[in-house]
């Protein structure tokens, strides 16, 4: 389904099919990432040996494919759940360690698989369940981005960490709604602690909202917050796919802000084409236990500036 | 059980049951983690709204504890996810960004509880099963630092990040095996790093290898390494409950280091009975999935250096 979609030529490599080579589709997700990982020391010009640290995370249970990625590489290793947020989770916790002076160079990476997570938090595949027009899908893919002390020509200025919020959602099939808040609330604070407005960004880029949930979260930027960041407003999860697509509300999952930051946005900094954004990666805390026990699902969205120096 | 171990005179409280007023265990162990973060902000003499961020994970799949515990509050949420190690990483995360002057106040918290674990990881309490020797019995119980850019007698040196170790061990009745390995390479590097010896340390703690991990971790540390720690080794996993007690190998899960270093060892520390420790919380990559898919369990562990300054 990515390879159909409009960004399929910016992206680095494509998998042939959902299991890759492999036995089982999580196995697929963990090649996924080893893959990212690696071929991202490669393009910054390092050996993996000069890479200090992984910090990543995903979508399944125990994040299996990031600590079993890891566990092929001799690296220190940070695991981080923020559900589909992680990719800017990552960015956050591994720029923490790098401004630090902790770490020379971290991976921060982060994957997910529509075969592992359907089967993991809603139905068999074999089943072949309907869905509802809300419900988004979980982007096969997988993003790497390195951070170094090394001379670059793209920064990250800074991040606003995510609050977890709730507006007692309990529809596992529209993660954009529950996310939408939690990016506007993220969105409201950056641009106020920065003193900055929209328009000093060439994109505000959430992270898997979808077609309905984007739209959400600008109603609620503009209704609570008083706040239009509708002319620099892209999703992940809408450019992904296209709305003709079998993809109902559009793309989810840490690999959709993954994939599209790392492959399609970078790229487009590196080429000059744009020069500052906001990434805001979403995440909906759904789980199965908490479900089966009448909780509704929070959300929670963090946020990361990324700039390219003249 | 915690209440019949050796350490109960420490805890700052005891719940009256495995479900404490609760309807479901998980929301026991949510209600837990919020109680120990409330605890440990009135006891750094802090209000709530002065905790900038909680850095916390726990072994629920989604760290569900974490999350929704947070929901609970006003604060930037990171979750993190170590298995059994997250203590000591979330002290790690947390400190990286009080250092840096990102935050001014976080709390680091993990949690872990005897029945939630063992249906999610193992079988269902109500089957009875019988568990091995090297069977370890997971804490009910959770902890909550308060790192503060504030005026304080205890502060983190360093720490030293772990790596993921895989010794092809696929028991999920032997986490001490496990981890064994994993806590051995932390400690062997941290020492070497930092140029200090183990009588530099009046503890080396790790997390929660058990009785017969910690004989193992010893043996590793010895043989591959040339390094004898047993004169200053204590495993929080064998003091929290003693040897007679009906708990196998002894103590494990995140609230097993959580507890015994919130409760224990920074009670002794501010009675000035020791002044250095390095805290090495172990972590088992547990997973039900990949145990399915033929996978070993890998290990992980995490070294963070705390001293008492005069």
């Amino acid at each position: 389904m990515e390879r159909e979609g409009p960004l399929f030529p910016y992206f680095d490599f494509c998998m042939p099919d959902a299991l890759w080579e492999e036995k089982t589709w999580e196995k697929a997700e963990r090649k996924m990432l080893k893959f990212v990982i690696d071929r991202a020391a490669k393009k910054a010009g390092l050996n993996l040996k000069d890479i200090d640290a992984i910090v990543a995370g995903d979508l399944l249970n125990q994040i299996i494919s990031s600590s079993f990625a890891a566990r092929d590489f001799n690296m220190c290793f940070l695991g981080q759940y923020g559900a589909c947020s992680t990719m800017s989770q990552s960015l956050i916790v591994g720029g923490a360690f790098v401004e630090g002076g902790h770490f020379k160079n971290v991976a921060c990476a982060a994957s997910s698989h529509f075969a592992t997570a359907e089967r993991q938090y809603r139905f068999p595949l074999e089943l072949g369940c309907q869905r509802p027009p809300t419900a988004q899908r979980t982007v096969t893919g997988a993003g790497c981005t390195i951070l170094t002390q090394n001379k670059s020509h793209i920064k990250i200025n800074g991040g606003t960490i995510g609050k977890v919020t709730d507006w007692n959602i309990s529809d596992a099939n529209n993660m954009g709604a529950v996310m939408a808040p939690a990016a506007a609330d993220t969105i409201y604070r950056h641009l106020k602690n920065t003193d900055t407005s929209p328009n000093d960004y060439d994109y505000i880029v959430t992270g898997d909202l979808g077609f309905f949930g984007k739209e959400l979260c600008s109603e609620i930027l503009k209704k609570d917050y008083s706040l239009n960041i509708d002319s620099v407003h892209i999703d992940c999860g809408c450019e992904i796919y296209t709305k003709d697509m079998d993809v109902d509300s559009g793309g989810s999952g840490c690999g959709c802000s993954a994939s599209v930051f790392n492959g399609y946005l970078l790229k487009k900094m590196k080429n000059k084409e744009i020069t500052k954004i906001l990434l805001v990666a979403t995440g909906a805390m759904l789980s199965l236990t908490t479900a089966l026990q009448n909780e509704t699902i929070p959300g929670i969205a963090h946020a990361v500036e990324i700039e390219r120096l003249s």
